[in-house]
Parts: structure tokens; sequence; C-alpha cells
């Protein structure tokens, strides 16, 4: 299958472009190179040190002699370059990971917010639009979150992606209705992935086009089978307060003697996926495409759920790392209960990789390795749901310490 | 008050300024005048002579005293002087109009689907975090639509805005949960006004905002109690296949000996109210603003229900044009029941104009009156909601006539 990738230069779409490369795919990158450039703008890196694109794709042919192509367009705001490209190179699939993905980075400041709702609607309407008009009918396979149901507040189980509800008919009859699962998104990164799925439902309905929408969980480790094949393959590893996803950030902090920042009583259930599995489920979706006019199809691409401070718990027995208690910057439920339901994926074959299984020994090895280039003042989360929040946080920067908490 | 009126160069945002300058309100507009713009880009023009806004406001000056202010600004693309602009006027209510608001328009070629997407979801996000960023607590209220519902497919009543649902939770007990009433949309420019309901969900949610939505039906009519006062005051009026409404397009056709087009069967209902209750409803629900912390408020801005055919009848009875049935170039089902509730505004007070009512002689008599300005070549509905139907439309251009059907 010939394969664009939207975003395959970031943290899931390298992996999944050597995944897919791997498999004898003619995988297609392209990408704005947008994130490299807010790590400039935040003073950040990559943990790992992360070759420039073209590099990696040097190497990728050099090992493997497989060829990736990379195409830098800016989705967002060159619709008639991303149409021209679609129009010249009719991929079979398409998978859209060409978003800002980070709800801290969001919610920075009014600029933030306001580029965000740009860049990620923007990109996802105008791939749409540029799919019909060119009358590909490539398969879509889009990276959502679970976290567009703002943690259901009602306590039940995440379904995958639909609801059925009744509804009272003129004649005062109970009628059923399937709807896409009702959204409270809490943050500005959420916001939008919420938004695309009312893109989604309408370019599925109106113009048949064949979508599959997979709300990930958080991802966590670093490396894959293809990552591993070769220094300069390595993946990017994000511990920076903005784009440092929990557990990841728990690990870099007891590599260098920081404490691990739990926010609030840390009594957030969140859900999971090693990345190695990530790249898998998306290989695995892809092979099961909806056809034209039937509904989006929503997988939920996790394989387990964790309490934030029972990680913490984990992390620092492994390591010894203080547990620190920060007040919340992020506006939420102070405790949530989490279930999802992830029957679809395991039917189709999946078989998870959980936290117990030595990988976490891994990912602290990666992060005592490249120690040395973290930046410690990058570390803290700052970006502050609303004023009064960060108000609040900046009263109490440094929170309560407790040493191994268990 | 001082009030802000952003869009308030258009059909609805006109009179709604002079209604509230009369009211004593401090009124200040914000428009990019886009709209006139596409005006020149169709090559169509208002059936009434439309003078500049500048002129306009200085006509409404002289005959009244009281001052309007004009500001151009692109809410979607100029942030920072939106932004600057709420800062130095503070106004104390936001009245948003200023949207992309033909459907057939927005579903014209992909270019029309891209802006339509970007300006009225940037306009929307803009003024929100605009708003949050300034620190200003005004009411904000927006013009929406009840076509996000796709005109409920198992024929419920619309209910304003909201819908409670059970869901069971993790006991398997069913719990109650209140959601915004499930969307359907059935345009890009439907869709539009849908994600539109997400960002003020969030923005209420996550900042307090105080937020009122009114979900209008089709206005039809053009004169106010204010436009009629000077002949340089009055309001636009639309024909064209891609702005004109659907009432509005049957008048302008009798008077100009041209079939009345019903798309389809003219089964579709459709929700109507007059231009002269619109802004009294708009002075209604401003003075009814949420609680910062409550949930959007979100009410039916509409007075009656008529299906398609039977308002076609009603212009053929009174002038003798015949009725010609077209293929329909929309997606949408051929027939529809619709019920809706507009109990809010008849609690505030409100006591609609019905079609009866006589002012349809009025409107009859502005169509003749500026019958000669028409372009014939310009009224009918061109832009075909996919490629399939486009194809079957032309096939059969024009219809099946039927003189007087009733
Ligand atoms: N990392 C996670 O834990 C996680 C969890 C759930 C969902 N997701 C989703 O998966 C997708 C990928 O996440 P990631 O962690 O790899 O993010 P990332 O930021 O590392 O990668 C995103 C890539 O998209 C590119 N991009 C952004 N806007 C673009 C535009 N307008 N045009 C072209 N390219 C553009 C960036 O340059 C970057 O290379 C995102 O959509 C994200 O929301 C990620
Ligand atoms: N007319 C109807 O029948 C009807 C029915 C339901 C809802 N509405 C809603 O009411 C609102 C007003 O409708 P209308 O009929 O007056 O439309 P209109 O097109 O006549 O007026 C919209 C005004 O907004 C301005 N505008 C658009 N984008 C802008 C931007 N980015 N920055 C600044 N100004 C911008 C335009 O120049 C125009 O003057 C719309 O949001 C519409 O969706 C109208």
């Amino acid at each position: 299958m010939k394969i664009a990738v939207l975003g395959g230069d970031g943290f899931v779409g390298w992996p999944t472009v050597l995944h897919l490369s791997n498999l004898g795919h003619d995988v297609h990158i392209v990408d704005n190179l947008s994130r490299r450039w807010i790590d400039t703008e935040l003073g950040v890196q990559s943990l790992t040190p992360m070759d420039s694109i073209q590099e990696r794709c040097r190497i990728w042919r050099e090992q493997t002699g497989k060829t990736l192509h990379f195409h830098l367009i800016n989705i967002a705001e060159e619709y008639e370059r991303l149409k021209g490209w679609l129009a010249d190179n009719r991929p079979d699939a398409v998978i859209h990971f060409a978003e800002q993905r980070a709800a801290p980075y969001s919610m920075k400041t009014d600029r933030h917010k306001v580029y965000t709702v740009n860049n990620n609607t923007n990109a996802t309407h105008n791939l749409l639009a540029a799919l019909v008009e060119t009358g590909i009918d490539a398969h879509l396979v889009h990276l959502g979150t679970m976290g567009v149901y703002g943690y259901s507040s009602v306590g039940a189980a995440i379904p995958e992606g639909y609801l059925d509800v009744e509804i009272e008919n003129l004649e005062g009859e109970k009628k059923g209705l399937e709807i896409l699962y009702p959204t409270k998104p809490g943050s500005v990164y959420h916001m939008t992935k919420s938004l695309d799925q009312i893109l989604f439902q309408f370019y599925a309905q109106n113009d048949g086009l064949r979508i599959t929408d997979l709300h990930q969980g958080i991802v966590w480790g670093t490396h894959t089978d293809q990552t591993r094949r070769h220094e300069q393959l390595i993946n990017r590893f994000d511990y920076d307060g903005d784009y440092g996803t929990v557990l990841n950030r728990f690990l870099i902090q007891a590599a260098i003697g920081h404490p691990l920042t739990v926010h609030g009583t840390g009594g957030q259930t969140r859900a999971f996926i090693h990345i190695q599995d990530s790249v898998r489920c998306i290989e695995l979706a892809l092979k099961d495409a909806p056809k034209a006019g039937e509904r989006v199809k929503i997988f939920n691409q996790m394989t387990e759920t964790h309490r934030v401070r029972d990680l913490a718990e984990l992390v620092s027995k492994m390591t010894g790392a203080e547990v620190a208690y920060l007040p919340n910057p992020r506006k939420e439920a102070a405790e949530n209960d989490l279930i999802v339901k992830n029957d679809q994926f395991l039917a189709l074959g999946l078989d998870p990789i959980t936290l117990q299984e030595g990988l976490l020994d891994e990912v602290v090895e990666v992060a005592r390795k490249y120690a040395y280039r973290v930046d410690r003042s990058r570390v803290p989360a700052v970006s502050a749901w609303t004023k009064e929040i960060g108000e609040r946080v900046e009263k109490d920067p440094e929170g309560k310490r407790l040493k191994s908490v268990s």
C-alpha cells in the first residue's frame, strides 16, 4: 500500500513510519516540522538526540534498503499544496497525526489557544475537503483522544465512540438513536479533537469518506523494534512541562533526582499505551477500514488505566525518588474513575504490553543515559488553565514533598 | 449598555444595530464587510439598493441624533486587533453575527468549504479567547441555527439545546446526564455552528464566560420599524441561489414571473421567523443573561414551521406564480417533520408575527418595487452537495412545472 503519514516526524508518527515501511508499504511523510519549531520556541529539546528528518530517512534507507519520502507541507495553511500532493500521489491510506497535541501548550496563553484551534481544525478539515475534491478513496486513520469525554463525570465505562439514547418522538413513543458519545473536553487541545469528530461525522455521511478515529490513551516508552536498529533512528522523548506525558516525565524526574511532580491528589485515572502497541494498533486499524457510507469507526487505543499517584508510587519504588504533591494547574476533578472498552482492538488480535513487563526498565535506562541533556528549569508544568489557578499555583510552587509514599 | 455587534453590516445585524440604538444603547459595529465582497465575487447584489455602512450610519445620525460607530476588523484573521479593540472599548454585551452564513455557498467548491470552516471557527474562537484574555465580563449572544440537528431523524420535538440521557455507571445503575442535544449537521455551514457549540461549552465551563446561543430559524421579511425610517436605511434582501432564503426567494421569483423553485418534493419542514421578531428576540435574550459558571443558554429563535411546498402554494395563491419541482441539490431527507420548542422566548414575552399577518404583502411590494434590479441568471440554486448530485441536477435543470399547485 502507498501510505501518507501526516505528522510523520513526530513522537508517534516516526515509529509508525518505520513500522509500516518495515512491513513493506510505500511510506510518504508529510510534515511542516512545526513540532521542532515549538522546541525552539520553548527552549527545550528531545531528551534523546534526534536527527533531522532528512538524515533519519537516509539512515533508514542505508539500514534497510527501503525509501522514505519526505514532503514539507503545512496542511493547515497550504490547502492547495496539500491537494496537489494528494492528486499527484493518490495514497491508499492516510494516517493523520498532524496536530498540535499538548494540552498544557494549548492553554499557555491566548496566542497558543488561537494557534491550536486554527492549526488543528484547519489541518483536519483541509485534509477532508482535499480527499473529496481529488476523489481519492483512501482510508483515513486519525489519532484522537479519550480526553474528549472529560473523563466521564458519571463514572461510566467509556464505550467505543457511540452511545444509544432514547428520544421521545412526536407520538410520545421512545425511539432508539445512536449518537456520538457526548464530549466535555477539558482543554483547548482536547476541544479540537472534539471538533474533529464532528468534521469526520459530516464527511463520512455527506461524501462517504472512510474514516477510523483512534481515541488514544497516553503513550509511554520510546523505543520500538525499528527505532532500536540504529542510534540515529531513535525516537523523540519529551520531558518538559508542556509536551512530556506523565509516565515519561516521572521517569526522567527520577533519573535527574527531581521529585516526581504529582498534581493535586494524583487521583486522576488515565489510560495508557506503550509506543510499540500504538504502532501495532495503527497497523491493525489500517486493515479494518469501514466501507463508504458507513459511520466513522471509533476505537479506544489503550491497554491499561492507572491513577497518577499509583504511577508515582511505582516509579518511586523502582528508583527511590521522592514524590511532590503540587497544586494542580488544570481545571479538573481531583479524583476520577475510568474504565475504557477496547474490545475492538483485542478482537483484532492486539496482545498488550503492560507496565509490569520490564519495558519500564528500558525507559529508566534511556532517561539515565541522556539525563545530562536535561534542562531542569523546563521540567515543571507551568501552563495554568485559568488566571486564578495560575495565581494559586505560583503561591505554592514547591508543594508538599513525601519520601517514598508507599 | 455599550453593545458590540459583530457582523453588524449584515441582513440580521443591521436591523439589530438600529433596534438597539433606538432603545438608547451605545452601539458599535465590527465587520470586515466580507459579505459585500462575496456579492462582488458572485456577481449579485442586494435586491434593495443598499448604501455603504458609513453612509447608513451617517443617515441614522441625521434622522435620530444617535451615533453608531463602525470598525473594520476581520475577527477571524486579526486576533490582535480584535483583542485590542475589546480592551479599549470594554462592551457590556457582544452580539456575534460575524460568520459566513449560507449553506449553498459553503458547499460551492472546496475553496468555499475551506473558507467557511476557517472563517467561522476562528471568528468564534478568537472572540472567546479575547474575552478571556481581556477579562471582559460581557454577555455574549451568538446566532446559531436549528439546522445543526439535521432536522432530527426520529421526528422528535427539537428541545431548547439540551437532552437528558441515561448512562449506565460502573455499578450497573442508570444515571441521568444532561448533554448538548446531539447534532448531525447537513452542510459545511451548519457543521460550523455545531463546532461553535463545543467552543461555547468549553469556555463557559473553563472560564465562566456568560453565553447565550440563539438557534435561529430562517429569517423572512426585510423591513423593521427602524429600517423603514429612511430609504437609505433599507435592509439588504438576498434573492440569489446562495444567500436568498426560501420564502424571500419565492416572493422575488413571483415578482419577476419566474416559477417558484421547489427542491425535491418540497416536503422539508423548516422553522421561520420574521426579521422584526428576530431583532426583538435579541433584545429579550440580552436581558436574560446567564450567570458566570452556568451552562450556555440555548434558545430556539423561531415562531412557526412550514413545509416548503406549502409556502410555495401560499405564494402561488397570492401571486398566481407557477411552481417548478426541481431535483434537490442538497443531500437530505425528502420529507421531514419538525416541531420546535420556543417556550423560553414566549415566556420572555415574545408575541410572534406570523405569515398570516399581512407582512407578506409588504415583502411582495418590496420585491415588485425593485424587480428591475434582479439578475435572473442568479436566481437558480446551483451549489450541489456532492459531485453525483451536481451531475443529476444538471441533467434536469428545468424540472417539472405546475401551474398553481393548490
Ligand atoms: N503522544 C501521546 O501521548 C498521544 C496521546 C493521544 C493522542 N495523541 C495524538 O497522536 C498524534 C501524534 O502525537 P505525537 O505525540 O506524535 O505528537 P507530535 O507533536 O510529536 O507530532 C505531531 C507532528 O505533526 C506535525 N504537524 C503539526 N501540525 C502540522 C501541520 N499543520 N502540517 C503538517 N504537520 C504538522 C508536527 O510537526 C509533528 O511532527 C496527535 O494528533 C496527538 O493528538 C498522542
Ligand atoms: N439569515 C438567516 O435566515 C439566518 C438564519 C439562522 C441563523 N442566522 C445567523 O445569523 C447570523 C447573521 O446572519 P445574516 O443573515 O445577517 O448574515 P450576513 O451574511 O448578512 O451577515 C454576516 C455579517 O458578518 C460579517 N462577517 C463575516 N465574517 C466576518 C469576519 N471574519 N469578521 C468580521 N465580520 C465578518 C459579514 O461581512 C456580514 O456583514 C449568522 O451567523 C447566521 O448564521 C441567519
